[in-house]
């Protein structure tokens, strides 16, 4: 029996509000239980220098948590004047994952600027903001198709993104922040539509894990990426026939 | 007639969610039209160094816009490893202004973290983040007097702020963003429950304005901040009784 | 009786010394009793990158004080790495003030750097340095006109500050280091030849303060700052003529 | 056939140099190819302040490289004035790494600084890195034993790290920096003498892979490190025979 | 003959102005042609964290230049967020200087902090700083000793810098900012009363010299030195008989 | 008798070892005792700004130390987030003497880069990273030569750095880390192939010294920087004869 009562390859209730903010061409905010993020994609119709006249486009992603999305208050990292390691190896990852999916030559010299601010933390933020954020950069991009500035949506699949771990021994689906802390391996897994791998990463500083113990986890993350998605494109409902669309052209 | 139909001395609609984050002692989500400002109080056990062994206690607030807050988005402080001299500016105003109505020695060596984070800006940010912080500190020292910690809230009136600006001529309440863009005085107040004045705050870079448009901007700053007010204590329901009460001890 | 036994609304000494460093386009060495600042003004012919094309001129302000300019040795910003929220305001705030006077279109594409450094702190630091660096932008740019690069001065009226006061419940005029400790409201008043306001900045941070207690603050600073533009423009000599003489062209 | 004529299966020659400082308390020169990379272990006797009067040790592992490591000069973080993103990324998996196999409360109050620095890099170099490092901690470890300070030496197992990837659709082991240019997949995978996973991350930013590709690729790098540890067990000759030895004891 | 008509052997004119600054232990304004330094000593009764309980003292200055000290306005290290090498190199060339004739154990666990801001630049503003500082670390100290806080003044011997160089094959004394500039040497040298040697520092960059005109520089600066010590000596009038007065007891 | 058994008159063992890293345009790996450095030279087809369109080239140098290079590990300045004052003084001292021996006309709009790594330090870092640094530089711009990039090597003269000091009140040559720790007077001296001097840096900081001293310490200094540039125009063979052949030229 777990601490909220789920069962073990069970996910926390998950809800994503798209077009919570005004101003942004995307933006979810996102539930995954008492885990809350809100995330936007921007549209800049430029590319970073490495990028200049290359027909590509680009997928930066920058994450942060509010002070008070913690149990006691984090200290800014405006305020100390840098990144701390944790929040570049999110924002590396939330990048790499969306531009899994995407093809940039399909999307044009524009940059896709991913913006997953964590407003209440309880586990599980970096995964909650890749589901979200995949919502997001949909709601940004659908437009351009529809106002003919792309051709075709260049989103090759959906993509989902839930965390795995060990607790007394047992294999569990989508930790808690009370989980997470008790787990001896913790696990997060990024899937796509066709449930390929985009992201395994698993990490045993408590315990080593063993192989068989690996197959346990991989199997619970398909369970829960893939009621993500099946989430995902209930809510965007015709919109989500436009994914994939390209995939038949080039990659 | 104004950009969004009100009268020349009518604020926007105010919200205020308070409870919005488990994890916070206070917080209180506010909304000024679609002006958007999540504040949190934290209450710490200890003070800075130059108040330890003083008996006083202090209170610091930090002020932050989430990228998109903003109709094109803002690069974070904490992407550049530094704060903007807006963001200093408008964080030492509202440290200063709850201050201003906290008796400091009745709240005894704690530190009150005040953080005003804009999820969506449309003018108003800094009065909407003090209208909304008092809130979260009040709720977030209630507590303290209920279980005996405090003997009396250390609160002493109760505090609002609004902005005022001449837009065409005309004196104005509570400027949006595009009226506040096209203002030639922008002004902030920062008002007592008693109409007593915290904080005047007038720029006319634009154009300097004479001591009677002045007048004219301080009354209806001065309405302004009555309705807050008046908004506050209704919310407050029987707390806002405890506002106030240890003015006959000591300042 | 003031500390140093001047009336309620009296100014302390004031010197201005001009063309203090041989270097600068206009360098101006202000006194106002012990507080000393140089203020020195640079023409450069550029103009920062969101005005480049558009015909317009800037003002940026810079303020700092020498470590020992205070009682008690200050820790330099550029030991410390960044600029402190007191500084960032204060640099904000004259490079506002003396921008409310120039007309950036008949300056043309040239930024003035206005650099204002406390040699000795006792009180005012901010006023004196927007009252001397409105002199030293005089110095740099009525060579221009003279040599005929510019067709009429672009500076539209004089421009003064001084601080006011409560100290004992008694409204004072230009407070010195020692009385601004205990001064219980702290104002700061911006004002220009013709007696208009470019920045009222009152903060009550001790106490609030009641309009009455305002209307006073305002009418002592009328005095300082209108005693202030008459040496103005009588150190100015000739020059001072040049003043406001382009304000029957455009603004 | 790869790039350098080995077999898909195959190991890069591999070659570590212990004692290669004479400051260190352990230093390892390890070559694995063209990759260089010196891994110093330095033993502090305090912790951070996080473990401080808790009986426990920590290791802290820091990564760099040359300017000319790589093929062209990179700037210096140093200059830069912050580290990057995949240096902390990289900092973050060594300095984890090696905690999962060391009891650090056998340890005791001692902190573990471990530097990687890459002198040469050819692919390759965090799990170089790893393997390195390791061997390090084992001879900074062991005097400590043979002394008497500790009683049993801390380290529960053997540890060592490879890459693997997919290369033209065939799983490869060791990626030389040709090869990791090309490769679809990129898995970084750090494992103990007894089988066990410790960090397996695998990135499929190019193309998403499927769960067989998974296995071929656990089932190269399982290959790879089993004969690194042999490597390391080999070249620590008696010593070898300490570790694992406190296993019986507590964890 | 040189630019400004001096002799090759000859200082420019030399002012000390002692007292400048009325909140400062010891403050000199010193004058070296348009060259201008403000320098301040500053007494601290804590030492560095590795002199603590060493129950020896330590001087520690710093250097900077105020933005239009120069011909064109200098961006300020405390705007870029950083010190540059040339200020790091001459604050750290003015403490050590310093410390060279002051008995660190005679001076107690006291901090001596040295500022030397220039004011006005025109070639030697390091050896300018050398010159002044000392007669402000006089000024510091020597009440100590009248008060009766200090046994003995803890300076061993005067001390005063200059430079010297070769322009157009002639060795020169004193070079002002136009000789600097064309100097294909430069060098700068720092004795004590007893003409020996602090610091010797000669830069060839342009062309390496020969032995032989190193001896002339050196004798060049010999002569300029004993001056400048003469000025120090007779400004001093009879505090200068204080110095040297505990070479007898200890070193 | 030196600590280790040389006399007063007598380098350490000097060794070089020539293209250590295979990515660099030039590397030498320097070993002077138990000093061993890691120098590489880098061409880069551009210059910086201040020197664009003037058909010149520039030499830039760093200089790092790895974290246990010395007796206990020394934070790294890329943790700090900033070069400290002995880095600069070291790395701006390097780049100057490079530069002296260089025809910066004859070298083109290119860059050098210079890297100095000390992998172990043993007193003499400074001058060892010279004395290595000029031959990586001889091996990066040969071939530009030989492939008929450049008409000529644009290398004037060999370039030799060591220290001398004085120890017991002994002059001594080349001193190691033990000695420098115990020196009275420490200087650095780089010198040219024809016996001039590049730079003279000497420092009294623990007593100052006489001009007999200085001319002893000069005279070791040229017997040093003799016998390092006669092996390193034995270890350059007949590339050693390119060096001063474009002097006929212009400078």
């Amino acid at each position: 029996m777990r601490v909220d009562g789920r069962a073990l390859d069970e996910l926390r209730k998950v809800e994503m509000e798209r077009h919570y903010i005004k101003h942004a061409e995307g933006s979810v905010y996102i539930s995954v239980g008492d885990t809350r993020v809100l995330c936007t994609a921007t549209v800049e119709d430029r590319v970073p220098p490495f990028l200049r006249n290359s027909g590509k486009g680009w997928i930066t992603a920058e994450y942060s948590m509010l002070p008070r999305a913690t149990q006691t208050r984090t200290i800014r990292e405006a305020s100390k004047g840098k990144l701390g390691g944790r929040t570049m190896e999110i924002q590396r990852l939330i990048g790499r994952a969306l531009r899994s999916v995407v093809d940039l030559n399909a999307l044009g010299e524009r940059t896709l600027w991913i913006d997953c601010d964590v407003i209440q933390a309880d586990g599980g933020t970096r995964t909650a903001s890749i589901t979200g954020a995949f919502m997001a950069m949909v709601d940004a991009l659908v437009p351009l198709v529809k106002n003919g500035t792309l051709p075709v949506l260049p989103i090759k699949d959906f993509l989902a993104a839930t965390s795995v771990g060990i607790i007394d021994g047992q294999p569990c689906l989508d930790l808690c922040y009370e989980e997470d802390s008790s787990a001896i391996v913790d696990m997060n897994i990024v899937m796509t539509g066709e449930g390929k791998y985009v992201e395994v990463q698993g990490t045993g500083e408590e315990a080593p894990f063993s192989p068989e113990e690996l197959n346990q986890l991989l199997a619970l993350a398909k369970k829960g990426t893939d009621e993500l998605i099946a989430l995902q494109s209930e809510l965007l409902g015709e919109d989500a026939q436009l994914i994939g669309a390209q995939k038949t052209s080039k990659s």
